[in-house]
Order: C-alpha cells, then sequence, then structure tokens
C-alpha cells in the first residue's frame, strides 16, 4: 500500500478518473510524487529506469488531457511507461513489476484495458496507433488515438513505414515524439542529426519562447486563434529554416518542440491540439532520467540500472563470480579484431547489452551502431561481406525476427561469408514474451546456406567465434543467452572446432540426452543423478544444429530406443524437430521426448522460475530420463 | 546472335568497355538500339517490361561514366536492369531470360561480375551499397559504388534505414533515386506525395533549366566551378521551397531533379558528381514504359505483360481454361465484405497481383494499399484488428518474410483475429529463389496463436476466407500458389471448414500420403496409378499445419509402417517436420518419406520443371509411393 503522507496525491489516483478531477494546478505535485515514487520503487525492484522518469510529465499529461481508456495511448517500447501504469490503477501492484506473476513488463493490453497495444519491441506505434485510429474512423467512434515514440525508435524503418501511410489512411492520429536525445545507446543516424538541430536553432529558440508566451495569452482568449497561430509559427518556421521538417513533408502537422518536462506547457498544448482532424505530430523535448542526477548524467548506465541505494545513489552492481557471455562475447571479438583487419563489428542499437562498444573504443572505424533498425543491420553486413569485410553482426535473438527476410535474401541466398552472433537467445527472464529469444533455432533452421551454433560454454563461443571466422561457412550463427556462464577462467586458446560436429560429453547405455547451447552444461549434474538413480545416460552436446551432426544421430538412432532432446527455445522445428526428421527418414525408430519452451509461454519473470515452468529445469529433466524405465517394455 | 543490322551499335557492346570507347554523341543512339531489342526480346519472351524501357538511358550512362565491373552498381529490385543485363556480356543469352537454366530473373552476383548485389525484393539498395561503400572506404579502394533505387522502394523501411545510416558511416555512396511515379502499382504515402511536389514546383523548374544550360558551360571550362555551382543551387533550392527535402536531413548531398531518359543530360550530371566524397543523391525522373506507347499509357498492365505483339501493341493474354487462386481471392473477398462491414483488405503494393484491387473498387474507404511496407502491412493490420475491424491481409508469401517480427510481437503475442492471406506460396517458377514461397509453412509453425491452413482447391479456399472470418483462431494465415486451380465452377457456397480438421481423400491400407495445399489435389491421379500398380495409398488432405489433426496423424500411426508427406514448401520444420515430431514423441515408429522444396533451392524457370527437379511431381511421388514394397521387409 502506498505512503499516503509520503504521496498525498499520488495516493488519492486509483485512476486516470482521480487524476482528471485535480485542478490543473497540481499536476505539477502530482508530477514530483510520481517521480518519487518511481525512483523508490525501482531501487528496490530493479526495471526500466531513467526512460520512465524523463516521460513522467508526458505521463500526466495524457491521462489529464485525454479520456482514457476510450482514447487510445500507443507507448512505443514501453520503457517509458511505468508512470502511466502507476497512474493506471497498478499502483499497489507496482512492486511486482516484471516477476512472476506479477505487472507484465511491458505494456499489455491483456492486464490492463489503458494498454491499447502490445510495446515490448521498438518502432511499431505509429503503425499500430494508425490502424486504431482507421478503425475509428470507420466506426465513427470520436474516440482519440496518440502514439508515443521515442526518438531512438525513430530509427526503426517501421517508424517510417507507420509516417508514410498518415498521409493516404483517414485518419486523426496524435504522434507524439518523445525526444530525448538518446535511445538505449545514444540514438544514430541523419534523423537524430536533424532533430537535434531542430532544437539548436538559435532563431527559433527566440521565436518559440516568443509565441508560447503569446499562445498563453490567446489560449485564455480564443481557442480557435490559438491554433491558427500554432500553425502560423509552423508555416515561419518551414519559411526560416534550411533544416527540412521531414514531418511535414509527411504530410503531418507539425507542433513543437515544447519542454516535454513541463507538464503545463504539455496540457497546454495538447489541449490545443487534440481534437484537429487529420495526423499530426507534437516533438517534445524531456531529459531521460529527469529528478535522479545520476541518471540525468548518465542515462545509459541507468537504462536498466538494477538495485540502487536511494541515499547514496549508488548502483548496486553485484560482482559476478563468473564472467557474462557478453563480456566474454566482446573482449573475444577485439582479441580477434586485432588479428585480423578484415574483422567489422555492427550492432543494431546495443553496443553495451552486448559488449561490442569494446570493439568501438579500441576500432572506431571498424565499429558501426546503425540504431534500432535490425533490418539494415543485416543487409549492410552482407555489403560489408560483399566488400571482402569479416562483419560480427550482434542482434538479440527476439530482435533478429525484424531481420529475418534481409538474413534469407540479402546474406543467404548469397552464400555470404559473416557472422551472426544472436544474443539473449532462449528465455530472457524478467524482459517476458516479447523479449525471450524462444524461435531462433526453428526459424532459422529451414534457411539455406546457415551454419548454425551455440556454444556449450564460455571456451566454446571463443572457439565458435574463431571458427566462424574462417571461410566457406556461409552465414556463421552463433546463439547464447544472457547472462553468466559457468567457468571462471575462459581465456582459452582461439582454436577451431569442426564444423557440423557435436561430442560426447558422457557415455551411457540406456537414454540418450542431446542438447545444444549452455543448458546441456548446466545439466552435467543431472546426466550425473540419472546414473545413480541407475539410468546410464549418454550426453552429446549436439553444438551445430546446421549442419547437424549426422554421425551422432546415425550412432544414436542405432544405440537408443529412448532420446531425450532439451533446447532453451521452441521445440516445434527446432532441435527436437531435427532429431524427428533425421529418425524418421532414416528408419530409426526410436521414443522421443523433446524438452524445450512451449510456443504459446508468454510469462515473465526470475529465470529460474521460467525455466521450471517450461519442464527445463533439472527436476524436470531428471523426470524424463527416469521415464526412461517405464518405456522399457 | 543479334542482328548487327538492325542493331549497328548494340552490336558491337560486348561489354561495357565497348560502350565507353564509343563518342558521347553516339550514345542517344544505343539507347534507341537498346529500347528497341529490349521490346522485341520481351515480344517473345515474357518478363518485366514497362521498368527496363523507363531504365535504358540510365543503364548506358552508368556504364559510359563508370567503370565498371571495378565501380558497383546495385539495383533495387532489379526489374529495371534488362538494360544493365545486355550492356554487360548477356546481350547474347538474353533470349534466354528468366527460363531454366537461363539468364536469372534479377541481377545475381553468381551469374555475372557486373551484378554487384542481389536485387530481388524491394528496398535493399541503399543498405547494402552503403556496406559495400564502407568496405571500398576501409580498404583503401577508390571504388564508386551507386545504388538506383525506384520511387515505389522508397516506401520500405530498410530504405530508410539505409539513408538514416548514410551520415554516421564514412562513405561516399551516390544514391540514384529512379523516380517514374510509380511502384507495380501506383506508389503511396507520404514519400510519393513529397517526390512529386518536388517536380511541380514551377520556380524550381525554370531555375532548374537555367542552371543546367549554365552548367554545360561551366563543365567545359572548370569541373571544379561547376561542382560549386550544383550545390549553390542545392542551397538556393533549400532556401526558395517550403516543401522540405528529405534528403539533405538525412545529410546526402541532393541533386536534381533531372531527367532521366535524356542520356547526355545524365552523363554530363553523373560525370560532375560522380568523385565527390561523402553520400550524395541523384534525383532523375524517368517514365515508365517510355517508347512504347500501350506501355508508356499503363504501366501498371505492362509491368510483366506476357508475350505481346510487335506490330499491334496488344499483349497475348491467354484466356485461363480455369480460373486462377487470386480471381478467387479477389471475388470471395467482395462477397464477404458485402456481408460483413468489419472486413478490410490490406496489401502491401500488390493491389492487381493479388486482386484485393476488387475490393477497393467497391469499398475504397475499406481498401488500404500501403506500399512496398510489409511490416507496416501486418502491424497495420494488427492496429486494425485491435481496433474491432476484420482484416484481411495479403501478402506474398516470400516478402512475408519481412513482417515476421510484426506477425510474432504485434498480432500473434495478443491473440488478435486476423487473416492473412499468402499469395505465390510455394515454387512460383521463373521469378527464381529470391520469390519462391519456401519457408512459410516452416516459419510459421512455431509461432503462437497462429492457425495455419491451405486450400486444397478453390472450393476449399473460399471455405478457408469463410472460416478464417469466424471469431477465436487468431491469426489464420491461408497460402496458397500463384496461377490457376483446378475448378472450372468455384463458386460453392460460404461454409465454414472445422478448424484442425483434415480429410480422408482416398481410402487405403499400404502407404500414408499426407499432403497439404493445392499439390494434394494435383496428385490425386498419382493415387489411383498407385492402386493399378498395386499399392493401396491412403491419401489425407491435412488442410491446416496448426492445429495439426493429431486424430489423423494418430490413426496414420496406429496403421501405417510407410508414410509420404507432400509438401510445396521445405520440408525442414514444415508438414513433414509436424508429422515427424509427432510420430517420434508419440511412441509410433513409421518410416516417413518427406517430399518437398530442398531448402538450398535456386533454380528458376517454368514451374513444371522446376516442381521435377524438386522431387515434387507426379513421377517422384509415385516412385516414393512405389519405394513403399522395398521397405515392407
Amino acid at each position: 500500500m502506498i505512503d499516503k503522507t509520503k504521496y498525498p496525491l499520488l495516493g488519492t489516483i486509483d485512476s486516470p478518473a482521480d487524476l482528471r478531477a485535480l485542478p490543473e494546478k497540481q499536476l505539477p505535485q502530482v508530477c514530483e510524487e510520481l517521480r518519487g515514487f518511481i525512483i523508490d520503487s525501482l531501487a528496490n525492484n530493479p526495471g526500466h529506469f531513467a526512460s520512465s522518469l524523463g516521460a513522467v510529465e508526458l505521463s500526466v499529461a495524457l491521462h489529464y488531457v485525454f479520456a482514457t481508456p476510450e482514447d487510445k495511448i500507443v507507448w512505443d517500447v514501453g520503457h517509458q511507461a511505468y508512470g502511466h501504469k502507476i497512474l493506471t490503477g497498478r499502483r499497489d501492484r507496482f512492486d511486482t513489476n516484471r516477476k512472476l506473476g506479477g505487472l507484465k513488463p511491458f505494456p499489455s493490453p491483456d492486464e490492463s484495458e489503458y494498454d491499447s497495444f502490445v510495446a515490448g519491441h521498438a518502432s511499431n506505434s505509429i503503425s499500430a496507433a494508425l490502424g486504431l485510429a482507421a478503425a475509428a474512423k470507420m466506426k465513427g467512434s470520436n474516440e482519440h488515438v496518440v502514439a508515443v515514440i521515442g526518438d531512438g525508435s525513430m530509427s526503426g524503418g517501421l517508424a517510417y513505414e507507420g509516417l508514410n501511410n498518415l498521409a493516404n489512411t483517414p485518419n486523426n492520429l496524435l504522434v507524439i515524439l518523445n525526444d530525448n536525445n538518446m535511445s538505449i545507446s545514444n540514438s544514430v543516424g541523419g534523423m537524430s542529426k536533424l532533430l537535434v538541430s531542430m532544437h539548436s536553432s538559435k532563431i527559433y529558440n527566440k521565436m518559440r519562447y516568443g509565441i508560447a508566451k503569446g499562445l498563453r495569452k490567446m489560449h485564455i482568449l480564443n481557442e480557435h486563434r490559438a491554433n491558427s497561430l500554432i500553425r502560423f509559427n509552423n508555416g515561419l518556421k518551414s519559411l526560416i529554416f534550411r533544416q527540412q521538417n521531414f514531418f511535414e513533408g509527411m504530410r503531418a502537422r507539425y507542433f513543437g518542440p515544447v519542454n516535454g518536462n513541463d507538464v503545463l506547457e504539455l496540457v497546454r498544448m495538447l489541449r490545443s491540439i487534440k481534437d484537429m482532424s487529420g495526423p499530426h505530430m507534437l516533438h517534445i523535448h524531456t531529459k531521460k532520467g529527469k529528478g535522479w542526477e545520476p541518471a540525468e548524467k548518465d542515462a545509459t548506465a541507468w537504462h536498466q540500472p538494477g538495485l540502487f541505494d536511494i541515499e547514496s545513489g549508488e548502483r548496486l552492481v553485484k560482482p559476478n563470480s563468473t564472467p557474462r557471455f557478453q563480456d566474454v562475447f566482446g573482449e573475444t571479438l577485439v582479441e580477434m579484431a586485432k588479428e585480423n583487419e578484415r574483422i567489422v563489428g555492427i550492432t543494431p542499437a546495443m553496443p553495451t547489452g552486448c559488449s561490442m562498444h569494446k570493439l568501438g573504443d579500441l576500432f572506431p572505424d571498424r565499429f558501426f551502431d546503425v540504431g534500432i533498425a535490425e533490418g539494415h543491420a543485416v543487409t549492410f553486413s552482407a555489403g560489408l561481406a560483399k566488400g571482402g569485410m569479416l562483419p560480427f553482426c550482434n542482434i538479440y535473438s527476439s530482435f533478429m525476427q525484424r531481420g529475418y527476410d534481409n538474413l534469407i535474401h540479402d546474406a543467404a541466398l548469397q552464400e555470404l561469408d559473416m557472422v551472426l552472433c544472436l544474443d539473449r537467445a532462449g528465455l530472457v527472464g524478467e524482459d517476458g514474451p516479447t523479449h525471450h529469444g524462444a524461435f531462433d533455432l526453428a526459424y532459422l533452421r529451414p534457411i539455406p546456406n546457415l551454419t548454425i551454433a551455440s556454444p556449450y560454454d564460455e571456451c566454446e563461443l571463443r572457439r565458435l567465434m574463431f571458427t566462424a571466422a574462417q571461410p566457406g561457412n556461409g552465414v556463421f550463427v552463433i546463439r547464447y543467452p544472457r547472462g553468466q556462464g559457468s567457468l571462471r577462467d575462459w581465456r582459452c586458446p582461439l582454436e577451431c572446432v569442426e564444423v557440423g560436429k557435436g561430442r560426447l560429453m558422457h557415455e551411457g547405455n540406456d537414454v540418450a540426452l542431446l542438447t545444444i547451447g549452455p543448458i546441456g552444461k548446466v545439466m552435467e549434474i543431472v546426466v550425473e543423478e540419472a546414473g545413480r538413480r541407475g539410468v546410464s545416460v549418454a550426453h552429446y552436446d549436439m553444438r551445430f544444429l546446421k549442419p547437424v551432426d549426422e554421425d551422432i544421430l546415425s550412432e544414436v538412432g542405432r544405440k537408443f530406443k529412448y532420446i531425450v532432446t532439451l533446447e532453451d527455445g521452441v521445440v516445434k522445428g527446432g532441435l527436437g524437430g531435427a532429431v524427428a526428421e533425421y529418425m524418421a527418414t532414416n528408419g530409426f525408430a526410436p521414443k522421443i521426448v523433446s524438452l524445450g519452451i512451449p510456443d504459446n509461454f508468454v510469462e515473465h519473470g526470475a529465470p529460474e522460475e521460467l525455466y521450471r515452468i517450461c519442464g527445463m529445469d533439472k527436476e524436470s529433466l531428471l523426470d524424463a530420463i527416469l521415464d526412461f524405465k517405464g518405456n522399457k517394455q
């Protein structure tokens, strides 16, 4: 329960209707309390931090001006939506945010009627909201639809496709560009520069404040004239600037930029433009991490800071007992790049997340952060490969779904040699179903000219990266999970492994266990335990899904009547599928038990809990292996 | 062999070096001959027509000014690249274009060193060429890299992602925007309107001609000053126009628009800007179908006209003996839309290709052509569904790879009810490997909350469409091939089928044949023939891949030791995979023979030839069934 002494206003807001009942002049205090509540909560229950702090005033202003939930707000990504959650009936459950069975990590329509659309992957808000707005128009409904998109999300092609369709779809959509000059890492590209220069023009800034002052007066006098003045402002701006306004080019009426951390200014502006017909855009400028000084200074570190001390402002970063796969990737890439000048690195906006910033620090000319643009990341990498470079392109597994055609059409069909590292493969835990890297093994396996591998441990990651740098393997995919591995000393020599060859890790006679990736290493003790329980397990680390090791499969098919497969991915079409296909088409007839992520798995929470629910934990595997006894007959 | 009397100049051009040896003043004649040669060739050997006619002068000018193949030209889509092919050593094989074993339908690096990158799916050229240009820069090479992108391709998000990265990647890339104000259908959206208005300004056009004249003089005198003048021109333009120049916003120096069908003007312009450093863009205006009057008047009909009579200018369209699946889709959609006003149609730039224009003709407000933007098409449809509409989104199977994440993240995870029709599923014939709809069954099956179906015949397509319009099936995918079906009278009543249920089409005892889609219907005579040869086949039309009919699979598992699966898609992970997984995990042990498209299949040509090569023709299936005899022991 909220402390109503500490949060006298926020404590009364059980829904946006309560917010809307407050006088306008109390809104700054609501913002202050909301900000404090977010900081308090996040210190104890880690989550996305800096984005939501920047969007406090916007969240308050939107729910104050618009009649939610009849009016629809579509948040892009949803990192920024904690304020929105707290204002919309989820305040007292906010301490369950991101936990198993608790509040979902991102806006989800199945959690709240105030969440108008799913918001896990960036750049989808304009397209989705345009659909809602077009539907409203067709239904003859007067509901308002608002998309809130960050400047980082504007680097995604989907956002552009949405903007490009504003002009020829009947709609009254309001797009709010929440410009904090910062996506997860610094946002990149022409669009970013264009936005910056919109702010930096002195002429315009002078004019803006003048007109803003005028507007306030006008607003009191006459709303219609205020709107006219806003439009005039835009016309004038277009004439003064050499800088082009892309959004007006897209036929959206453009307003701004305004200070998005001034709640009263936001409320006035939103009121002025909310009932306009046709697509319109409001450009606001906010400060990521606003109100928490360390985050204002280093928004990247405070994007998702983990626990922190609210008194000292220090992040309570736990020292890792073993390094993360991400560290091994980053260090190894640098090590290899020093030896091979053809190696270049490409990441779509995740340089720190995947540790490729280490390459960028040492070789800035050989490092490309392309922004949130997975499709471009893959096709650009393919171009680099065609031009003679050896690209290491690192994309989170679930975001790779954005580059699927690029991989097939631009890389695989041309049999280009490049390396595609899929970080965050498998269950990612608290970020939930939009971010689980569940599908990659299944969707990659049908693609030609691909090598698909997953390392058993950190040394294997190094060996696979080194192997991937050898020519002739087409697109060499290496998928590995978020977080820590199992080895303290991972600096093994860089050596090649044989492509398409797995390994027998443990001999046995009763059951064959086929695993791929680090989950196999985790299960070593299960194999030992099964032995103690009287079931002798032959454990194979398949290492490659494609080409799959047919020598192992043939041996297993001949020797075993009971096979267990285990993968940190969806079973349909993945390793379980590959083994079943091989056995069935080669005349072997074992009973196969396939463990992996169910295709309709939508839970979020601590990883160990999720693995248990999926039946991919040690006990479930042990049960599956021991079931051999009942299947012996 | 080319008729050197009819084509005296073109007949001497065996490579671009021969072209470059000609004096500039002969270029108009080269263009005239090249255009005539394309028209002659295409009349007898159908292919993409109107785009290449418009790009004749551009093809000649590029190879005249640039030192190909050291300099790289990346064509977007490649519809426009026939002139390029003919000039680059493929003139005398041009009569094999698109045929089995002949020239490939689109530029392909494995066919010619002049083809710098694959060019089947739209919008990839800027990203790919940026990779080539960045690689050139890193290698210290002086090669030029040129991307040629049509205005239609500019509606794709990938093109924007490429443009957005021009600014922060060191490169000297030249992007040529080949603006013919027409993609396959009319291009749509804000970008298109923006381009049109760039042409239509009177002030600018006056200025353009004045400066162009001046430039020509300057060019003779002093190249440096000519360049300065061009830059001055651009600065002036930015000041004069209220119209924003998006490209300059993206930090590319912008030149144009110039008349792209004036080869001498093009050559002069290209010479002036070719050695500029940094990204630069030339905007040219061309006429699609240029030089062939019927195509100039109706470029959509002449995009890929089939055979035509060169004397009369008439297309020799064969009357269909049976209607195409596309006709059935279009007519049925209209029929259903009349009864259900929630039905809306969405297509990414293929209204005529998939016949959704029929809906657009009758209900323009319920029809959305979103341009070449498959990702947006899916997410926008999801928004419409969330808003209460019932979207029928129609996307070609291979292009659906562009909307993969949108399908998972924006539609399936939210369990939205919408219909996704995948046209051109399976082998598409002459358009080749970039266009084969091979992967959809495999990449869709792992996705949750999907219903995946394929019709046995045209009536089944109608029934599936009607079934799909019922609530509660999540995203209902219906995949069907290009071209004619099997029924003359397809107007069966609109009735529901039971979701997840297949049908026994023919009883038998020896072999179970499981098929999905129209290929099953085609094979009915094989089932009969096998019976005559002494093998009794139980033929099941599975109808649904997801949910797969487990009653049938269980029955088949119990009754049969020999199963043949057949699908018009890649076997890995598709129907063959689903059947193998079911049998292996449910304790059945049949021998399974799976027929489908090999994952590395890259041929193009007449469909019947391709099916034979894939082992999916009647004879191969008969062999697979008769092999039962050898497997009986």
